[in-house]
This record gives structure tokens, sequence and C-alpha cells, in this order.
């Protein structure tokens, strides 16, 4: 996948990207190759396909050798690093570590033993801790995430654009409680609210409610809605839309989509932009 | 179903019970006509079972019999009303009215273009407006409510209050933005959160995550907890909890309900604490 010409990107040395599931890390790749970077590429065994990124300078990690990458990125004295794309939250057993790994399991047994953000927040201390710098795909790439305006040529009406203030402002009120990065509204209603179901689950709910009759949303009303929490570690987690949102979204009959702008990974934004128009939804960025 | 002898109820001249569907509106009828109160049973059509109020004074009404509903109220001197029970939102059309309701119809033409929290404000207003006073049922009858304190043996531990505690605190958060009256935390996580699709639907979706693997909630975790919003009026518009909500919690894993005390319906208490008791659950009633 191509996003046309870079955008752009922070200059600097070179730039270690290590590289989970999805399109984002190999797009990420792409424009930061693009604007004259040197990128080597640590793809995770099981989760990036190496395919995916072309020519690039790539050698492929299990988890268990994270002691190998370090003496890797020191060879090649890199010292910025970018995480990006999914990746199944391991089991602790199943890291099958290495020798030279072996020493910084007590790090990694204290961070497992938390939730998700934990687990991040304690990846990011390590490689800090270890003297690197962790960026955000945002810093190395503004391009990768939501354009403030419309990504393709049908623009928010003004009650849409209330509706998507609306949904930010219930985003907001539920992030003290550490949930909420995506809500759908209509008619001036809290139609769904994300939790533990993720966006498509949600998206799909209420495609459900709509075609067995429970739920009748307007044409030109329901707006999904997606925003960061206001603590969220932008850099290791950041909310993201792709193509099967778009799809989503115009099968469950709602209008269209209010992201709030360069906080949430859009990756391709020409191609969804394209499939936006094609589906009759907006996809609007809103900035802070 | 009997609730056993009444509780404490609010002493007063004769009574109609405007009844829609489901076990509330016979069981707040026992415990009005238990306390020794003259009870006149309006049920309607399609929705309330008249057998349901054994030997009680009932007639039955289309709701475009409200004419004639009027004029019988007033034949019989009644003058406190409460309303009770389910009712499908009816199309404007269906209402058939007599010619004896035609006057009214004005009204209800403006009610019936908000919500569902509009069209029943504008019911109690237009009975108000008549002359009537109506009454929440937990006016009529306390008992029908959550009491404060677990509702069979099993009390809810420090831990399970304090996830109650939280999730009242959200469900508070959300409440300006007219949603939420229940949602299901665990272990400290936001696990869902109601909004059209209503408390049953959010419950099995989080028993289907559970049982697809990817949630996992630990023994003794998960809670739902249900609580009216900050200004939800509880005369005609009350959360509500049946034997069916406790069979979902069970079957989905979790451990427990938390229930505001007072301003959640519950009906039967004692056959819902039986219940709570064979599915090994705590109902615990927290006071505001």
């Amino acid at each position: 996948m191509s996003t046309g010409p870079a955008g752009p990107v922070v200059s600097g040395g070179p730039l270690a990207i290590i590289a989970g599931a999805g399109d984002f890390p190999p797009q990420l790749a792409d424009l930061a190759a693009g604007s004259g970077r040197r990128v080597f590429v640590a793809a995770l065994e099981g989760a990036a396909d190496p395919a995916a990124f072309g020519a690039l300078d790539l050698q492929s990690y299990r988890l268990g050798q994270l002691g190998r990458l370090l003496e890797e990125l020191r060879r090649r004295e890199i010292t910025d690093l970018v995480m990006i794309g999914s990746l199944p939250r391991p089991s602790f057993a199943a890291l099958r570590p290495e020798a030279s790994t072996l020493k910084y399991l007590p790090h990694f047994a204290r961070a497992f033993r938390g939730g998700d953000d934990h687990l991040l927040r304690g990846v990011v201390e390590f490689f800090e801790g270890q003297g690197f710098s962790v960026h955000g795909p945002a810093e190395i790439a503004p391009r990768i995430t939501a354009p403030a305006g419309p990504l393709g040529r049908k623009a928010a009406s003004a009650a849409q654009r209330e509706i998507i203030a609306e949904g930010f402002r219930l985003l907001a009120a539920l992030s003290p409680f550490d949930v909420g990065q995506a809500a759908i509204l209509a008619d001036h209603r809290v139609i769904a609210i994300e939790a533990a179901e993720g966006t498509d689950a949600m998206i799909r709910r209420v495609g459900e409610l709509v075609a067995s009759g429970r739920l009748r949303i307007a044409k030109g009303d329901g707006v999904l809605v997606k925003a960061p929490k206001d603590e969220q570690d932008l850099r290791v987690d950041m909310p993201a839309i792709g193509p099967d949102t778009l799809r989503n979204v115009a099968a469950a009959g709602l209008s269209g989509i209010g992201l709030r702008a360069g906080r949430v990974l859009i990756g391709d934004a020409v191609g969804l932009g394209q499939l936006a128009d094609k589906s009759g939804l907006f996809v609007e960025g809103v900035a802070p």
C-alpha cells in the first residue's frame, strides 16, 4: 500500500521501526524512508509481514530475542525508535527468552502484572532506560494521522459537526475512567459507547439494532466519533481507523466519522478518502 | 407473583394504577392494595395482562380511549395516579381515538414529536393539567425498589463495593449526556457501557467476549451496576432489574449486581433474593 509522496517528517538520524501487525507499520516505514531518513525495520515474528516492507532494511525478531535486537540497534548506532502495529498480548511463558535477553526479564515480569496500558508503559520505560528515544508515529510522520478537515470530497455539515463536538465531550467525560475511545451518536442521542468489545464490534451492534428495527437512524444522522483518552500515551497507543472501519460504518447506515486531527492513525489518507467517497461517507478530522 | 406481607406504603385515598406490560404492575397493585388502599387498575390493552391482577377492580383501555378513562377516574373521585410497566412506543396513527379523546390529541401530537423521555413527560404533564397527581412507584410502595444492603445471603465484598462505587461515578459522569443507566466493570476496568442496546444485550455481549476468550474476568470480579440518570423522572421512567437480569449476569460469569437503593425497580424482592442465592450472585442495594 502506498501513501503517495511523503508529507512532513521529523528529520533526524537513523530510525528503527519495531513493527507489529497491520498496514500501519509499512505505511510509516514508507513515509519515513521517503523523507530520506535511514530506516531499519525490526519485524516482530507472528505479527509483522516482512514482505510488506519492500526493499527496506529488515530483520525479524521473536519477543524473546530482545537482547539480540538491542545489540543490533547499538551496532547500527540507532537511538531513535518507533513502535507501531498491533500485537496480541503475549503470555509471559511464550517469550522463550534467549540467553542475551534473560537479564531483562525482571523488568518485564513487573510490566506483565498490570493491564495493557501498564505493559506498554513498561516497554517504553525499558527502551528509555537503555538509552533510546521512543517516538510516536505522529512525530515521525504526521501524515499517518487524520488531518484537519474532510478526508474525501464530503465534509461534515454544521449539524454533523455539532454531533461530533458532543461526541468528543462524551469521550472526554469518560477519560478519567480509562475507557471510551469511540462512540456513536445520532439525533443528539448517544447510541453506543465502546468499552472492551472494540470499535468494530460496537459499529456492528448499531447496524444490527437498525436492521432489527429496534433503532431508527435518520439519513445523514448517525456519526462515529473517535479520539484518544486524555492521558493516553500516543507514542505506543494511538486510536486508529482503517478501510474496515469505513465499511462497517457504511454497512451500519451511519453518515460518517469524526476524528481528533493528529491524534488518530489513519495510514493511507488517499485510499481512505477514495473509499469514503465511494461509500458516501464523510470522514472529518477536527483539530483539538 | 407474590411479594409477601406488604411493606411501608404511602397511605391515602383511592389510587389508579395505569398498567403496562410485565410483572411490576401487578406487584405494585398487590403492595398498594395490601396496605389497605383502594386500587383501580386501568390495564392498557396489548400490554397489561388483566388475569395477573387477581380480584382487583380492573378495566381495560386502548390508548385511544383516554377520554373514557378520564371520565371513569372522575366518576370514582380518584386523583392519585401511578403509571408502571412497559409499553411499546405507539405510533400516533395506531391510537384510534374515540370521540371523547379527540380533543386531547393536540397535546399528544406535540409530545410525540420528541424522544421517549419527551413523550413520557408529555403524558405526566397531561394528567397534571387535568388535575391529577402523578406519583412514582417508589412513593406508593418503597418495597418495589431495591432496599439498601444485600437482597440474598451473599453481600458484596469490600473490593466489590469499591467496583460498585466506581461504576456509580461512571454513570454519573455519563448523566449529562442522557445515557448510561448501566455498566459492567471488572478489575477496575470498564468492560461495557449501556446505550441504545439495553441492559440485557450489554450483559450478553460481555458473556460472548468471555466465551470467545477475548476477555478474561476473574472469579468474584465482574459487576453489573445500575442506577438512574441524575435528571431522570423516577415517576415514569425508573431503571429496573428482574429475574432475567440475574440469569444473564450469572450466565455471563459476573459475580453480582450493584443497584442504587430506592431508585431501581426490583419488584419481587423475596423471589429475586432466592434466585441470587441459587445463582451464587450478590445483589446489593447501595444508598445514595
